[in-house]
């Protein structure tokens, strides 16, 4: 019989976070603050973040150890399923092998609960009571809630406010999970009360909510903020899909020549890549990384790479990365995750040094993908989650045009079951593809901060 | 460190099915022709089902062989977590041990697939174009689209009206899977004609959207029906999930003094539950077993035993099991699986013996077990369930106040991630227990087939 699984047991979930920063050929530049524009330290952070989670944010080594606290909480779904995804490189008549590694067994179906966990954990260890975040579509801010209630930590979450009104489940999650969740911009702080003076019917934005979030933890001794993406910390910690899938294609007898993840901030893709790129840089074998993006808001393909605020407020550090400008607001599309108008610092740089390629892709192909996925696996991925389908099945139509056998593995982030009325809109007819204009992106580029 | 998790490899994913029909100590009544009220034949089933499921239904091996195409499918997901559930037992502050099996990590979140699978393959496999099915909430008609899809069968789903127009996302994901969902009552039978020429506003019901499909099936040579409960054959195929967990307690050295499961038509119940029975019965150690009804559709608690048809229309057999009539329609809840007027014979007969209890509970108190059991586990139940959760926490508690240390085993069915809308009316105090009166019941029993 093929295998089509490959899992590991609660020993082999990794012992250790696995940090790119040590491994890169290029130091990451520096963050600035913000007022002075010098490089950012410890003690500028402490007011927003755990002080463990700061040093993981500057730190340097290669290896992080995961506490056991963290580890037993991660092991209710970890180590998640590596599936070769033979049914669709049948229907796809392909030449390539296809691997998909299932992040949507958590108990919130997405990765995010990865990073969740130990920045929950870290927080409360430390003594703070509450944590305030925010929350596109509500993938993070109802993985945060989980974590904050597994560790008995209070969770405040600014969710943009269309989200907020559109998309009622996550939000009900988050509710259930016991935190509080509030439309943003709020009238609960400053950076909210001035944009809704200038703008009252403001749909909000994941640059104001950051804004909001911020302002809140920044304010108050016993609250601390949480960022889901994008941080160095954060894509640390999503490195354990990729140290499992390491493992589990040494299982399988196999080894990459491309890695696709769909990147929004970035760490899902970091989570999956960066542990291959490690050893790549460390000697190892050679692997292509394909950062798929929507065409809707094409950070990676048409964002310059500069120092820019990650809030539109300007309250939070200067960081240098792919960027549409703070004051970017995406079209509507329907991949909330995927909606930031920067990325991580980190994964920017790896674009930038070439040890990464970026692609964007337009939201009918993402759906069409998604759809052809769910008829040939069975699992119906988020929308975020189709853009690196979308992309796998270019590149197993590629191996097919060009005869090759290459090894596909795809991060499959999240499931789509809190989605389906994106997919009634896609068959529905109703959902059309939105390219950025240029113009419309040197706009928003033009308030850029001099640095 | 404390173990909250038993997973099993692939080679432990049970060869055979386990059929209670081989240990019974009183056979079960025999299932009987509407028009003849004669002890139905294979023949008489072969318009309707797939030959090897006629088998099924109709065998007493104790030991059905799960075929290697099945497995392959079912080893996706499969097996599935067997969880200890410490945050829960610290919530309650209980002295007993609570386990759960977590059947929410299958493509479509809940137990269904696990008879989706096998029915699809042998409809494929003797040659069948397209299967008839009939779906409340989705639950089945999704499971059983995906099934189709895999094996390239097409999928025709009558989905009870009222839940067709209400519930879109299920709805949506049939679509995805490919399948034809139809509003049920429809114009496409007879039965639903003749329906809604009575009552052209009429939302449907279960044993209507049954009858519709049965139609199809009986006069169409390349089609089969299928359903996702009920029938002996069903319970059997999800005796996987009882099979599991007799390993991995053994593998944490335990074992259960009492089992939960919600009863709809059965099948989660009978899956956890009869594999347990089966031990008991062939003289190994005792169980007490407890089927949790919602108490607005008391089937097992207000309902006698007796022969009724399974459908609106009476096309259906004649089974001898706990009903509150063909005609009873339930009020409005808000758990689409556990509204069936019916119970499995198996299950039905189970109670008759005395071998398991039964108890109904109101949709407040499992509303309320759904989010303790979040908040603590940080997995959200589908609302039926909660049903079982809700029992559990009635025994945690029990055991609290007797001060005994008791095992209890707990199905968790499914997800809740399609029903947030039930978790906000419920969190907006919009929901309200409702019991059925003894009158009605009554009235709805008037019309029982005198056999």
């Amino acid at each position: 019989m093929n295998v089509i699984k490959y899992l590991l047991s609660d020993e082999e979930l990794p012992a250790h976070w696995y940090n790119l920063a040590a491994d890169l050929p290029e130091a990451l530049p520096p963050t600035l603050h913000p007022g002075t524009r010098e490089p950012i330290t410890s003690e500028d952070l402490a007011p927003l973040f755990a002080q463990a989670l700061i040093e993981q944010e500057l730190s340097t080594e290669r290896w992080i150890e995961i506490p056991e606290e963290v580890r037993r909480v991660l092991l209710q779904w970890r180590c998640t399923p590596l599936y070769r995804a033979r049914r669709l490189e049948e229907a796809l008549d392909t030449p390539a092998k296809i691997y998909y590694k299932w992040e949507g067994v958590s108990p919130s179906g997405s990765h995010k609960p990865n990073t969740a966990v130990p920045q929950a954990f870290y927080n409360q260890r430390e003594g703070i009571r509450r944590i305030a975040t925010e929350t596109g579509a509500g993938q993070w801010g109802s993985s945060l809630a989980m974590a904050c209630s597994v560790f008995g930590l209070e969770c405040l979450v600014y969710m943009v406010k269309v989200s907020f009104n559109q998309k009622p489940y996550r939000r009900a999650l988050m509710d259930a999970y016991g935190a509080t969740c509030v439309a943003s911009p709020s009238d609960t702080t400053q950076s909210g009360r001035e944009i809704l003076r200038n703008d009252p019917d403001c749909t909000g934005s994941l640059g104001i909510a950051i804004s909001e979030a911020v302002e809140v933890a920044a304010s108050n001794d016993d609250t601390r903020y949480c960022l889901g993406s994008v941080l160095n910390h954060v894509l640390l910690h999503q490195t354990v899909i990729g140290l499992e899938c390491l493992k589990q294609l040494e299982m399988a007898g196999d080894y990459p020549d491309v890695i696709v993840g769909c990147t929004g901030g970035g760490s899902n893709y970091a989570g999956i890549c960066f542990p291959f790129l490690g050893e790549k840089l460390r000697g190892g074998r050679d692997v292509r990384l394909l950062a798929v993006e929507p065409s809707a808001c094409p950070t990676l393909t048409k964002g310059p790479l500069a120092y820019d605020y990650g809030d539109t407020a300007h309250l939070t550090p200067l960081v240098k990365m792919h960027t549409l400008g703070s004051g970017f607001v995406p079209a509507g599309f329907h991949s909330g995750g995927l909606r930031y108008h920067g990325m991580a610092p980190m994964v920017s740089h790896v674009i930038n040094l070439g040890l990464s390629q970026a692609l964007a892709i337009n939201q009918l192909e993402c759906f069409d993908a998604g759809i052809r996925f769910a008829r040939a696996e069975g699992i119906i991925p988020a929308p975020e989650a189709t853009h690196a389908v979308a992309a796998a099945i270019q590149e197993a139509e590629r191996c097919k045009r060009e005869d090759r056998r290459e090894t596909i593995l795809v991060n499959l982030c999240g499931h789509g079951h809190f989605d389906m009325q994106a997919y009634i809109d896609y068959q529905a007819g109703k959902l059309k593809d939105y390219a950025y204009p240029d113009e419309e992106i040197a706009l928003a580029l033009s308030g850029l901060p001099s640095v």
